[in-house]
């Protein structure tokens, strides 16, 4: 039995259907777990700090799996990335304590959504950034960011409506939200302890609504309120985001390897 | 009849066999003919300024035709990138004089070639970046480098060996061979006033051969003499190649519509 590896992971959504492994689709965790069983020779079970939805990027996915060999990360780094198709990397294989777990241990996420507009973007850029036909009114879209930090309920902005929110229902803290502007573009970050499916894409529809003129900052305050019944967010295509981190606490202690 | 247009394209050339027109394959001039016969209603003929090999990407390629209509250069950026595949993009319609010729008025190229070594890339980087193995001696790499300015006969670097290059022989001029050094990254960097077919990437793989310990500078030296009979230099994968910009003179007179 070998030690509990932790990953980090980027991949390119393009063409994958998202996180979660599925039947019939090409997925990353799907991937992932063949490449380890190739390398393992058995099966091995993957753990990832959180799903994401089909076209969604990862710069700094994380996961765990129980290794069944102890190879050294160095050698695991090198032969998974051997092994997995070229749009997922595992960038880095830390061994680390059986108290880390991918998910539950993780404290907050950050997720970056890039926007476009006038100039004509070169295809790898049009690969991770949404253009837009209608420039943004920057200083509205600032605005109705700042909004958004703090704990709400969430509601108008999942995917999943009520479903299968748990005991933690759709109450979360937005602990950043905020705007990075360049000639022609820009980038919306948050950073909260948790998000809903879909979550970050219907505040960016909705940060949008506001910014291209189309609502009002107060209609984006009512749907903070997560009143059901009033009409969802729009939501912006996946390509734009990309989840650049998961946060966990304590990395000095879990970096260390189990005795 | 309308003016002839200048045009600047981007390409991600993974999924296309280069530049040239062919009969059952994906190449850029061939979308772009596609895309141009759709928004004329008639065959449009376009000249590039150069062929690109299959794999290799531009930032900067440039081509001409004549519009069988006068549509206003914005309508025309505008309609043709809708109708384009999405990893080839028109990044600048421009009028130009009858006296412009995207290939004949061309006196200059600059290519970039992009190396990585050390950590994993993510992969939207593996796209455009050639990953090495064994990371390069980069002073080595800026000497052999050094040695390539100036007017030689190329042919050891040229894809083709003897055949095809007409009147001009296998003579070229290099103003720039240069490397650009980041964290396990390299750019390397190469102006000219005309290139042989593969002689980039034959140059990037010589000059690796010396940066990577496997020949002596001397070795590099002598292929430069374009001594026939001396086997040729390795060939550097496509994917790590772009066509950057395409030099023209007396710009300010071309960018000006014929009256």
């Amino acid at each position: 039995m070998g030690p509990r590896l932790r990953l980090r992971i980027a991949y390119l959504g393009t063409h994958l259907a998202g996180w979660q492994k599925q039947e019939n689709a090409r997925t990353v965790q799907g991937e992932l777990e063949k490449a380890l069983a190739r390398l393992y020779r058995q099966p091995v079970h993957t753990v990832g700090a959180g799903r994401t939805d089909a076209g969604v990027h990862a710069d700094g996915q994380e996961a765990h799996f129980d290794a069944p060999l102890a190879i050294p990360p160095a050698g695991v780094l090198q032969a998974i990335n051997g092994l997995l198709p070229w749009d997922i990397r595992v960038l880095r294989v830390t061994p680390v304590a059986l108290t880390f777990h991918a998910r539950r241990s993780a404290v907050g996420k950050r997720y970056r959504y890039r926007l476009a507009w006038g100039q004509v973007l070169p295809p790898w850029e049009g690969l991770r950034r949404l253009w837009l036909v209608r420039p943004p009114n920057l200083e509205l879209l600032a605005k109705a960011l700042r909004l958004l930090p703090g704990e709400h309920d969430f509601l108008s902005f999942s995917l999943s409506g009520h479903a299968g929110h748990g005991k933690r229902g759709t109450v979360r803290t937005l602990f950043v939200a905020a705007v990075t502007c360049g000639r022609g573009k820009a980038d919306i970050i948050f950073e909260g302890d948790g998000f809903l499916r879909g979550m970050v894409r219907r505040l960016v529809g909705a940060a949008l609504e506001v910014a291209q003129g189309r609502h009002e900052l107060s209609w984006l305050e009512g749907l903070l309120g997560g009143t059901a019944g009033v009409p969802p967010a729009p939501t912006a295509p996946p390509h734009g985001l990309t989840l650049e981190r998961v946060f966990y606490r304590r990395p000095r202690r879990w970096d260390k390897p189990p005795h």
